[in-house]
């Protein structure tokens, strides 16, 4: 591991959030409401997205800092969530070392020349914070907007992102990326190894720039049995989550269909652990153990729902959630791009009047 | 309850199969080897199926009883596999009683007309022997030449045939066919139980010809939270096998992700449960309880992996499931049509080598 990646002693960049309902459950204090934020709350379900990112593609929209900050900001005053999250999109880091990649509306990201050998591997070099200026620039414009709400800084795990750089694109198997795990386990270390130091570089950014908090995404890690996640991606999970542990601020970790992992994702080094709809938070608990916040877990086709189900159903995460130590509320996925901006602003007034002490 | 989905005092009708390994594991009796199927092996991982199939539509293959027959016994003839899984597609019943829709290659079952409203339920007519002759002739075929290997029948559950008939073809999200569940529970109830009317007569008419064995494929119901899964969908599946219970041959029931639900799957009515390769077998043992067999659980793309890997992976499979009542050797889900046929035939092999008593 590189010595820049042991930072140690450093304190959260930005005190103003520190006592954000958000934060407190995060660090499983005693909060004013439960606080809510949604996966992909920035995005297509907004119409102000839609019209700002009008003939500007994903990448593009990634990599300008008023743009950026703009897109951040519209959920947290449409629905006055308790945290934004910094729109990205997983590959920009990828994209900021060199890597020749697109995102094509409707498929997802493709890489130009799949990594599949070793000496793939020497195009992936070290992230530095001159790689991504428009991320340090967006998140400090951000953090001076959001005052006491704060900001979530955002990454793919190396897992995921290892799948679409061996698959070249979104993949439902992941034959590829399991035939190098199985079939050649020191490429397969090496890489996700290389992964890490990227990720964990690329979130330092966000937090040195003034992110009060982490979340990593291992979206597809799902589709690991956990015995495989323990041996082949755990490790460099948690190389990721010890490269930030030094600036103190909260680290989450998400991946859909994980409810078989969700003690060896904890392990990696979360502080809050993200729980799909298919488990019941309190369920999730007694698999993670205690000392954990937990994170979610609305399904988010619920949405689609009349208002009065939406409730009966966030009533019931919020009964299932009454015994944790932490929690914040979300959905247990992203927000779909259909979904009514409107039943999520009621959403969040219905969980903040609902838990409110 | 339609009367004529209540046999009674049925036996079997096929007692040439009665001491196959395959069904003393589903009976939970000593069995000289493990016995061993995979799901989806007749089919694109295989030459002589990819020849036979040329220029001939799915749904019409599956309409013609020589060319079933002769599908059915290629992986058995190829691998010696435990048991032969009846050649269909899960709208195979739909097709059969009127509704219109079409397999598209590289994308799925496609419906012309979506069922949506409650008027369209009237489009759901009952199922009889007579609208699938080439079932009944296709079975009668098999089991004549199939001699002691037990064939398998096969349908699809209710959730999974209603997010087909209300999405209007394959979705990742199920939006549509979740909003109708959660807005309009009715309807919901009335379509699904619907469906299990005719899903039951279908499997009726495969153990009437001659099926020794059922399986009914949940494929998609792993998108449900436990909650919603035991409300929504258990009574119609329950109703299916509850349909088919008096002819005393064994029910399987799989789903893919769907360990959070093993519990509430077995309880549908199932004797042995499917299990996807995210849930060790003894985990799977511990959440449904006894009196049950367990069937799978090797990730289909371990079969990517080289000789010495397949094996380490399968005999963790053995290891975990040496506890169980009966245990039956499979994948965690399909074959995929990229699998070397070769690696499948080595690793029945294995498996019978390894597990002769």
């Amino acid at each position: 591991m590189s010595a820049n990646l042991r930072p140690s002693g450093q304190q959260p960049k930005n005190l103003a959030t520190y006592d954000s309902a958000f934060l407190k459950a995060c660090r499983r204090e005693p909060v004013p409401h439960t606080p809510v934020w949604f996966m992909r709350q920035a995005g297509r379900s907004l119409p102000e997205y839609l019209k700002l990112r009008e003939g500007v593609p994903m990448l593009e929209s990634c990599a300008r800092p008023e743009m950026v900050t703009e897109i951040t900001l519209q959920p947290v005053r449409r629905h006055r969530v308790d945290a934004a999250i910094y729109y990205s999109d997983i590959v920009v880091p990828l994209k900021a070392i060199g890597i020749d990649l697109d995102i094509k509306p409707g498929v997802g990201p493709v890489i130009a020349d799949p990594v599949r050998t070793r000496a793939d591997l020497t195009r992936l070099r070290d992230l530095t914070p001159d790689d991504v200026p428009y991320v340090t620039e967006a998140v400090g414009m951000l953090t001076a907007e959001l005052g006491e709400t704060p900001l979530i800084g955002f990454a793919g795990a190396p897992f995921t992102l290892a799948s679409y750089l061996i698959e070249g694109g979104p993949s439902r198997t992941y034959e590829r990326t399991k035939a190098m795990m199985y079939g050649d386990p020191e490429l397969w270390t090496d890489l996700v190894d290389r992964l890490a130091e990227i990720t964990g570089a690329f979130l330092k950014v966000q937090i040195e720039a003034g992110a009060s908090a982490v979340q990593l995404f291992d979206s597809w890690a799902g589709s690991l049995a956990p015995d495989d996640y323990r041996r082949y991606v755990q490790p460099a999970s948690a190389k990721v989550f010890d490269a930030v542990a030094g600036y103190g601020v909260p680290r989450i970790h998400f991946g859909v269909g994980t409810g078989e992992l969700l003690g060896l994702m904890s392990e990696a080094g979360a502080d809050v652990v993200g729980v799909d709809w298919r488990v019941p938070l309190d369920e999730a608990a007694r698999r993670v153990g205690s000392g954990k916040t937990f994170q979610g877990n609305l399904d988010p086709t619920v949405l689609f729902a009349p208002t009065e189900v939406v409730e009966t159903k966030a009533r019931e995460v919020l009964d299932a959630a009454a015994g944790l130590e932490g929690h914040i509320f979300n959905l247990g996925h992203g927000v779909m791009p259909s979904t009514d901006p409107d039943a999520l602003t009621r959403l969040v007034d219905y969980v903040h009047t609902q838990s409110a002490r």
